[in-house]
């Protein structure tokens, strides 16, 4: 598998026998998403503190990237909320003022970054990277997230500004500026958000609902013109300028080489929690038509996407849930939906971008704020409650984290909860003792089961993988087991529930085996599966043991007593 | 248990049945421990970057708190070569001159906050936090810092200063002082290196071999008056004060709060391998005489021993394997040999000292290097690398680390390359496609058996319990086997091998159960273990399933063959 270059870009197969049924299904969708692209483009460029245009330009040659590279047929790529807010925090922790020139050079360096972080893992198979993320951690972050957006969107319906880097200032900021708003920017963000809400109810079905984003932006611009609230205070986006995307390498040389080294890690964040977001909803895509994705196909193809996003004006995208669920409903099924989308933002670029002038900034916020309930998740929180407490710690440590300190320290809080609880859960593993259930071959719990077991054999059943952090368990718990069971002869460990043994696992044994040798007692194996059993044929213990290995338990235990009692 | 603060002190209840004959024995064992105890904890003080009698002061009230507090009645506490050195490179990271006023009372600092640290971690009942440090990282480490060891020591025997804190540093600093040796510091050194590993290998039971450095010393003492070495440029341990212990907790209160930021990584560290080393020799010690060791018990103990250390002008102590095994050949019952041990090194303090000060320092440091041999483990890295490359990439890692950086560097690179290797490896489990063993009711993988399938029933069996790591990895697998497989209508997933399913695992069965029920496909549950199963009933989603939980999976078979062939 991906032996030439040219098998990185799976688009090409296909493009041979593309028809013109096909074609159709692709510009419908690729119509329908433009219209929920082109408000959402530059509303998550203002939410990444840059200028609108940069969303238009991150929905050009990235999506036609991703096309290129892409697995799967119908993932909207593009700018998303979440991404967008990272951006956000991880520049300003760098560079003091938004939409500033230094501003975009960074963010275009972020992009960048996160397009060969993505490449390179990529290339590398690392897709398992994505597995550090564990479910509630994710849930955590994404709805601390959600409050992180809503906050930072607030300045643009307030009117004023406030500062919402995380909860705690945005609350004094709100507490101390309770009188500054903007009463004609707070009416016409409420009123939208109101409007778009009360629609959100009527429309449910049909391509209305899809354009209400853009029809509400056409309303407001003709009003805001009509009534000339620009003069009376109200923001607008302003001037857009128009034309092709534009090539900006340039910028980003210039920008210190030490401000690489603060991005690494938000960099490599971002390119992680892309790569979850695209795959789930990739998977989700593909599993209704029985198709498979290719997850590294999928990493590099958003690789390529944001490097290209870096180079062209555009900042760090991935896929967008709404617009992939629109294109795939609205009858996209090849990439090139994802071509005509880009040539459709272009053809904005080039020819519209003097009408969207002046749009009000408390309309885009608005779009944002309706938009924010898929990622708010707080009955997330009660679920995880209620199926283990220690999920639960993770979950609420990275939410806040997140919320009051910051996104970066948030998502690394959580990552590390979550493999220390890990590891300590499985530091303890359940560890049974095991007796004959009579008349069969079977051998269970003694606490669960009314079992036979004899004074002279010992039968264990360690529930884990002897892995490092729960070798020195069962050294200590079969320590104690023979310290209380005086008669015993034969220590017999019942291995069915190992799936592997690791170095610390295999001194561990050595070590209870000679422990037990010092009191006159045999360590026996059984049940010891192919793959484990390959393994441990590889160290030189399993030759000097003071016992044997038996293909089950019960042979074992047979065996055995045969030879005490003679 | 533990209710009371009594409880801390298992010492209490026997010593009101101490009879004469375990009074010889532990007299027996105090006297000898002491041959080796006098050079071991001056030399060890040396190493530590301390004046010699730090190791006179460590060698008292902590071994009487240890005795007290203990749960092993012959471990042998006090100085130890790991911890010393240890101790000198986290302190030197603070003060920069060895010996100094400043270097000792940091160093008393050190050992407080392990002795704190360890009391908490106690109270808390956290062993479980020695599961961090794998077998190969443990050898790793103790390997390289053998070799630190060694490094540092070297300077005593080429009576020239060498500096010593990395391989790299070492190298260059004895390539640029090849000529600056002493002569007769290093005949002395190299004499006694002679001597003392002839003398090994000719003495080899009984008493004598436990004296031979005790007697060393003596001789090197007597020489070194007689021919007035100490004129010529012999380096020799010079003026001990006589006396009581003394108390110094006032000099740990002058120490800057900021110094104990900087120290608490390398407390934590010194803490956990303390703990480590402690319990497996306790273990080891306890086997023999299938007696119990409380891990607690032994926790608390050991940051009694090191807060005692610290306010009474000792360093930071842990246990001695070869120590605590001459306590226990030489005859030691009770906890009582420690306090006599601890008894004869005051006598020695308050009244032996000044028959120390013309010991030469090359003596000290040709026995610690004497010693070193229980420490080097290169066979082991062999062992390893056949047994699990993973393992042996982290053990790798950590003893370069170790000596090409610094000691905790080479810990914590070691801990965390083991977390996440152990990571990447369960993140990508074996699951195995199963079918039915003709004529049983057993299931096995269809590539290492003659099995039966059926088109429509998939049987698929994760070898590892689901977590945050594979959740993922089972939802692409399950997508591939279901895309690969057109016939499927049941996917059936064999439990056996699954401990544990946490919520990233569940959601994961949820969002799998979603995809198979979008291709008309259902997903059932076999073999569900009972933790598992007592947690799944917590979830709402059982309730909710696609398909059915079956207590076998021969049953699921069956019973799913029946439905869909009607």
């Amino acid at each position: 598998m991906n032996r030439t270059p040219l098998d990185w870009f799976p688009v090409l197969p296909w493009l041979r026998t593309y028809t013109r049924r096909s074609a159709t299904g692709d510009l419908t969708a690729a119509a329908t998403v433009m219209l929920l692209l082109i408000p959402q483009s530059m509303a998550y460029a203002l939410l990444a503190g840059l200028p609108a245009v940069s969303g238009l330009y991150a929905s050009m040659v990235p999506l036609v990237v991703y096309a290129l590279m892409g697995s799967s047929p119908t993932l909207g790529a593009g700018p998303a909320a979440l991404r967008s807010i990272m951006s956000l925090a991880a520049v300003s922790a760098v560079v003091a003022q938004p939409a500033s020139t230094d501003f975009v050079a960074v963010s275009l360096l972020l992009a960048v970054m996160v397009g060969v972080l993505l490449l390179f893992m990529g290339a590398l198979r690392m897709g398992f990277v994505a597995g550090f993320l564990s479910h509630p951690v994710l849930s955590g972050f994404v709805t601390a997230s959600g409050l992180l957006i809503a906050m930072s969107q607030w300045t643009h319906i307030w009117g004023a500004p406030l500062r919402s880097q995380n909860l705690g200032v945005f609350v004094q900021s709100l507490w101390q500026g309770w009188h500054t708003f903007h009463g004609l920017t707070l009416a016409v963000g409420l009123g939208t958000m109101l409007w778009l809400g009360l629609a959100k109810r009527w429309l449910r079905r049909g391509l209305l609902p899809k354009a209400v984003p853009l029809l509400t932006m056409a309303v407001a611009i003709g009003l805001t013109q009509h009534m000339g609230w620009a003069a009376q205070g109200l923001a607008v986006v302003g001037h857009i300028p128009s034309g092709w995307m534009p090539w900006t390498l340039a910028p980003i040389l210039d920008v210190p080489s030490r401000t690489v080294q603060a991005l690494l890690l938000p960099a490599l964040l971002i390119a992680v929690m892309t790569f979850v977001e695209q795959v789930s909803i990739a998977q989700s895509l593909a599993a209704k038509r029985r198709e498979r994705i290719d997850t590294n196909a999928e990493m590099r193809a958003m690789g390529g996407a944001n490097l290209a996003a870096g180079l062209t004006g555009g900042f760090a995208v991935g896929a967008s849930f709404s617009r992939s669920v629109v294109n795939d409903e609205a009858g996209a099924r090849t990439p090139m939906a994802g071509l005509f989308t880009a040539v459709l933002l272009l053809i904005t670029a080039l020819f519209f971008t003097p009408w969207l002038s002046p749009l009000p900034l408390a309309v885009l916020a608005a779009t944002i704020l309706m938009a924010l309930g898929s990622l708010l998740d707080f009955g997330g929180f009660a679920k995880t409650w209620r199926y283990s407490r220690a999920d639960f710690a993770a979950q609420a440590l990275t939410f806040g984290v997140t919320l009051w300190v910051d996104l970066v320290s948030g998502l690394m809080a959580g990552v590390v909860a979550s493999l220390l609880l890990h590891i300590w859960h499985s530091s303890r593993p359940h560890i049974a003792t095991v007796g004959n259930v009579p008349g069969t071959e079977h051998y269970r719990n003694v606490l669960r089961h009314d079992v036979i077991t004899h004074p002279q054999l010992l039968g264990l059943r360690p529930d884990e993988s002897l892995f490092f952090a729960n070798a020195r368990y069962l050294e200590d718990h079969v320590a104690v087991a023979v310290a209380t069971h005086a008669d015993v002869r034969h220590v017999i460990l019942q291995c069915s529930a190992i799936n592997d043994i690791d170095a610390s696992g295999l001194q561990s044994l050595q070590t209870i085996d000679q422990r037990l040798r010092a009191q006159g007692i045999a360590l026996h194996l059984s049940e010891v599966k192919g793959p484990v059993m390959d393994r441990l044929q590889r160290a030189d213990w399993l030759k000097n043991m003071s016992g044997q290995v038996f293909l089950t338990h019960h042979q074992a235990v047979t065996a055995l007593l045969g030879q005490t009692n003679n």
